[in-house]
């Protein structure tokens, strides 16, 4: 819960857009929707979500989101680089304010040892700037997602609660 | 639960793509991604899930999915015609075998008389074949999500059952 009324992370940062008046676009791999999802349960999502794209391929990363091909080989495609090119990508696609994205290893098999099970990163362009976390959760395939959704829609909410925010 | 192991949906559709070696791409607007969640909530699914678009405006139909203006002009964005030109546009997009897709009111606020909340249209382009139906579902925003979403992948685990399927 993140605010006294006992809202979900999705209602909070439902209002915030609509109040600021911000477009948002997410760009999803290991959660495969599940933002994209939370966001549009709540009611008149339509006014701030322009679209949500579910690059499960590294062909889709490529062709929707303009992350390059040498980007993915020389990092990975769970890297904090094509997280934040992810972001961008999106951003730029929808024509958004803010581009949100997540990449990340839900399981239940890890990529390698650099790699394991619940490495996930999270970044969005919002206001000008660039920001990108990496996370290590535990759990289940369907609990990491859950965790990794929470994570981006939390860093949504800090960056729209910023008092710093020129919007 | 529409199997003896009592499996979800999701697993059933599943193990029918993995089984038959077929992809899949799906283009959801009232379902919001809920679509696409479900199928990556499975292991493995990465196997035959390329790409989801959630094209929640107008816009993102336009550009991510080849629905041309003149036809949403025309019949509306949840009509039978821009469901089926976004289950044709999604898996040209994606290159898969199989494109499916999503379009309706979810709720509270209906379009108009003719198009209430509860108005889904579902579509597949399977096997050279376009399939499309109309559903008028009841309940909360949520309930109406959750029941596009399995008429979704029911239609799909119809399609992937058939026995004239000629893969």
């Amino acid at each position: 819960m993140f605010s006294k009324n006992e809202e979900k992370l999705e209602d909070v940062v439902s209002r915030l857009l609509k109040k600021l008046g911000r477009t948002l676009a997410v760009a999803e791999s290991c959660t495969g929707g599940l933002v994209s999802n939370l966001l549009t349960n709540v009611q008149g999502s339509s006014e701030f979500f322009l679209e949500g794209i579910v690059s499960y391929s590294n062909q889709a990363k490529k062709d929707l989101l303009n992350v390059s091909e040498k980007l993915i080989e020389e990092h990975g495609s769970v890297s904090a680089e094509v997280a934040k090119a992810m972001a961008s990508g999106v951003k730029e696609r929808a024509q958004a304010d803010i581009g949100l994205s997540v990449t990340g290893v839900a399981g239940p098999a890890g990529i390698d040892k650099e790699k394991p099970v619940g490495l996930v990163y999270v970044a969005m362009v919002i206001n000008g700037d660039m920001e990108c976390k990496e996370y290590r959760f535990f759990g289940s395939r369907i609990g990491i997602k859950k965790c990794a959704a929470d994570a981006a829609l939390d860093m949504l909410r800090l960056g729209l609660s910023k008092k710093t925010t020129k919007y």
